[in-house]
């Protein structure tokens, strides 16, 4: 049975590992894909068009709304994100199920325009390992690191908006229990109606 | 984190293997217990009081339902089936996920005391298979088969009303997937609320 994938958002803190648990994911189940956000933000080093973003200008992004191309899009500090919708429904119609990674502000603007989509919220095992991951990377200044905690303390206001919670204390175990949501997700009686129709008909005609 | 079990409805059609599916996850995860249903019905040979059920006369059984011991009953075909609330309640505690093997009447009647409860009902592949099981254990009378298919009939009318379904195709992957519904709805937002408090409280004391 091809049945239609499910559009799932997946959040988290900065520092969280959402990006190694999708990676993980998407190495380990061929059936979900990843769907890129188009953005006015500038790259950062390393950052491809098309892979890590859509780059795209003020104008651009803007046209982009108008012609009713995105799903959802938010403004955040100053620079535009967004889902662009044709990728996303094809893949869902494909029957894969669609990952969106995007902040609370679009998590919620996808779940009021798809009722039927999976937020998923990743936590760290404790907000003391959400710092040690943070402050462990290195690359970031005590005041970069300070603004992520207080934007943290912010997201975390809105963390029962979201569908599932899951921790990440190893990533393989986090990924395979977004797996299992999703699996469950599919499990729904009112996902199953045409099923539960055949078995019906079937019944009633032996 | 102890947290408390999840109360889980199993039921299907007659035939369709549901007890050999319970056996499996009971034999394969330490997490779930079978609660043992109290009935007035007769004992059918090889049965034991107490493990396959626990077997009352009327009179007993409405002593139980006077006393309010039972969490849910039913009457059918002529006799009561229950379930004992005692049991039910302590392994709830435990942190035991408590399966309850009950009939479409006493599912929804679950359903209406405990709405957190997860209804799950187990199909067969298809009509033809389910009819061939039920004809293929050679143990029964064109007529008591013919009897169970009208019954099944009129169950199919009540399927959507449970939260979950799962096809009964191969018994390992199909007690797999009841066990990943309840992993899943263990990480359902609303069931973590301290977890969630926890982190949010743990950031803002940083």
């Amino acid at each position: 049975m091809q049945s239609k994938g499910i559009l799932m958002v997946v959040s988290g803190f900065a520092g969280v590992g959402k990006g190694t648990v999708i990676k993980e994911l998407l190495s380990t189940q061929s059936q979900y894909t990843l769907s890129v956000s188009a953005t006015t933000r500038a790259p950062r080093p390393g950052e491809v068009d098309g892979v890590n973003y859509f780059f795209r200008t003020r104008e651009e992004f803007e046209q982009m709304i108008h012609e009713n191309g995105l799903i959802e899009h938010a403004e955040y500090v100053g620079n535009y994100y967004g889902t662009p919708k044709a990728y996303v429904e094809e893949q869902l119609n494909l029957g894969k199920n669609v990952i969106l990674e995007i902040e609370i502000q679009g998590a919620m603007n996808i779940k009021k325009q798809f009722p039927e989509a999976v937020l998923i919220f990743i936590l760290p095992p404790d907000a003391k390992t959400l710092k040690e991951r943070l402050v462990g990377r290195g690359t970031e200044t005590m005041e970069v690191i300070e603004k992520r905690m207080n934007r943290a303390c912010q997201e975390a206001e809105g963390i029962e908006e979201y569908d599932y919670v899951v921790v990440n204390d190893e990533v393989p175990q986090c990924a395979m229990r977004i797996h299992e949501i999703i699996e469950a997700e599919k499990a729904k009686a009112k996902k199953n109606l045409s099923l539960i129709e055949s078995i019906r008909n079937g019944l009633k005609n032996l």
